[in-house]
């Protein structure tokens, strides 16, 4: 069986071409905007073209968040005004309309920020230059370590008076793309501007930091927040022969940045839970349990459809067996990373379906996982087990949030690999549960 | 150890920079051309500047062939004239000047030419277009299975009066690039000219055969073989403190087809196996046994430096212990094929070393490996392990001997992952042996 999965897909696959309509032909989908209103309506569409069981919106509201004019950011040295590549954080409030310029200071954590202090930081703007740790295997790791820079640096500088927060983007790669991402606001501080800036840029104001000591920097930017608005999961069902209320869901983020096409991030992940839909679907699989294919909404800045659906699961008294999530990229798979089984389980998993899914290159059984969207679900529907798919991480954060995550940054089988590793996964699920 | 030779490589590694002067600087290098003697100079003089105990060359006579004039390919229905791209396979003869003009059959195998026989095939142009089988997880086995068309078809088309033959390009990849490699002439029969056709033109060409029947192909070259040429193996070692005469050797071919810089085939496998000795020296690792970085000279249509290679171990009585090739691309590690070693060893060390390696994803320890670098050890050095390095193979034949294949599509920590995992792997082999 899980042979003619991989064969199905492989020869049959049609989660490559959905994503490039899904990039090509919709874009860019910030949770408020209309192209993610288009989204969810094509997605709708596309699933109920597949004749599944059952296909229904969630209504989620929504925070809507608009970068508005394309930012300009200059290291200003003297006289001499060099422009550099820099984003709005998500979520961010805008600069003044000229623009804002004041002193640089580099910080290489948060902790700095106390030992500073604010007769060091009041007036400037904070520089948060730590870059990723390359000694992590796992990109997510660095990713994670560097995090907190971009999520709470702007709230923990603002406390000592910062004007403005600037941050390394979060990557490996040395380039010159601005990643973006939220940072989220402290209530107890004022609001300051903040933005992303390349690697390159981050590099090269550094160096002129070191060299010359006293460097202003200067950006503008006028994106701001407008009312919260209405926006949906999308939801498609193969309903369970023998358990229609017991549920295994696999879900991915229908939401992206507006910088590019959000393919790997999480166009990928969207299309990959739809195939699994697909391919049972069309090999005549007659799943026990309800099957479902969740694209969510607003992962990227509030996270509030992954919230909405478990507590509309939770309300309609749902029995969630799994829940898998995929939003690390339509990279080639290596395994999964499991929350919710006992060390002794999950070893009796690993030498039993990962060695299964092991020729698939699917093999890896890790003690760990989830994702922001099934998060909820483990409060809300007590005994489901959260399960990260995960495709190998190298290339992740190289295009992750940026400019550069376009379609033609996805392989067509690997992604496929993606979607008929999770099938196969869900199947076993399906067949034999955790015990 | 292990962890440190991670930690060097993926903080202070140098390979792709290395290959980024190797792409860029020198670019294409098909064995005899002035670029192939230009690398084999700048491989020996980085190997010297990184102070290794010993660093020579091996003076190899190569086969000398020439592409010339970029080739023109059109599908002629009638007259209707459609362009598409074509490029010689290596080792092919030209047309005739003014290009060559005939009716196209279609054909899948080998076989199916002994079944059409001559009467179907004489004075016409053979266009194999048996497509990659997408079925295999392994790419290099869908290769392995549709390689027969390239490598001997143009000699079997001409033994029943083809006068030429077109070769579906061997990539799954829908895409407009010809991916070249060599064919071979059978000494029994006429040398006829033969190309690749990129696979969109190929789809393109079938879709014509199916409806109308009657089309022709038109196409011109002009490449051609010249005298033998001298090059040269180039080659690093670090002297083992205990067992000088002793070697394990790591490798890849320094030359590549001349279509684009060889990024992936196989610049990346020659820069993996100095860094290899480089991550070794940087961490003063004294090693029992000597440890050799080789260049091979002339893979792509020749493998001669491979053979001299083995002549030279088994005349100067060298005992190898290990060969590991790296010649599959700079992908993410997935771990290594090993031919040499009875079940029971390779599961003892699939456990041991196996598990060593699989927290940096280069754990799986497979039956059956090398290269056609090493592959002549096994006679002349009876003993020896021939080990294959097995990175990810998604992406390989997507650029593999085509225009893509270029700098730009290698990963810096992927490329440095795979380096360090050789590099891990010998420390393994040079510590304890195989028993």
């Amino acid at each position: 069986m899980i042979r003619k999965i991989y064969d199905e897909e492989l020869v049959n696959g049609q989660c490559y071409q959905n994503l490039r309509y899904l990039c090509k032909n919709i874009g860019p989908r910030l949770s408020g905007s209309p192209n993610a209103q288009k989204a969810v309506e094509w997605g709708k569409k596309l699933m109920e073209s597949y004749g599944f069981d059952h296909v229904f919106l969630q209504q989620v509201t929504v925070p809507h968040w608009v970068r508005g004019a394309k930012e300009r950011g200059e290291i200003v040295d003297g006289d001499n005004r060099i422009p550099v590549a820099i984003a709005a954080l998500g979520m961010s409030v805008a600069t003044p309309a000229t623009g804002l310029t004041a002193d640089v200071i580099e910080v290489h954590s948060l902790k700095e920020l106390d030992t500073l202090g604010e007769a060091a930081i009041k007036g400037k703007i904070v520089f948060f230059n730590r870059p990723f740790d390359p000694r992590f295997i796992e990109t997510l790791r660095a990713y994670g370590t560097a995090g907190d820079q971009r999520n709470a640096g702007p709230a923990a500088a603002a406390k000592y008076g910062a004007v403005a927060v600037i941050v390394r983007s979060l990557t490996e790669s040395i380039d010159n793309y601005p990643h973006t991402g939220a940072t989220r606001y402290d209530k107890n501080s004022v609001e300051i501007p903040a933005a992303a800036i390349s690697t390159i840029a981050a590099n090269q104001l550094s160096a002129l930091l070191k060299q010359k000591g006293n460097i202003k920097f200067y950006f503008k930017q006028n994106c701001r927040m407008l009312p919260d608005t209405t926006s949906y999961n999308v939801v498609a069902e193969l309903t369970g022969t023998e358990n229609p209320n017991k549920f295994i869901t696999v879900g991915g983020h229908l939401d992206s940045w507006d910088l590019a096409e959000g393919a790997h991030d999480d166009g990928t992940g969207v299309m990959q839970s739809l195939e699994v839909l697909r391919i049972l679907k069309s090999m005549g699989y007659r799943a026990k349990n309800t099957i479902r294919a969740v694209f969510f909404i607003n992962e990227e800045n509030g996270d509030r459809g992954g919230d909405k659906y478990a507590e509309l699961a939770a309300k309609n008294k749902e029995d969630h067996i799994a829940a898998i999530e995929t939003d690390l990229g339509g990279f080639t798979p290596r395994g999964f990373g499991f929350d919710g089984l006992s060390p002794t389980v999950l070893k009796k998993l690993r030498e039993s379906w990962g060695d299964l899914l092991a020729p698939y290159g699917s093999g890896e059984f890790l003690a760990g996982g989830g994702g922001s969207d099934i998060g909820p679900l483990k409060e809300k529907t007590p005994g489901v087990v959260l399960i990260g798919y995960l495709p190998d991480s190298q290339r992740y954060f190289d295009i992750h949030h940026s400019p550069n995550d376009v379609f033609e940054n996805v392989n067509k089988r690997e992604l496929e690999l993606g979607a008929a590793s999770m099938a196969a996964l869900i199947y076993l699920i399906d067949q034999h549960g955790f015990n």
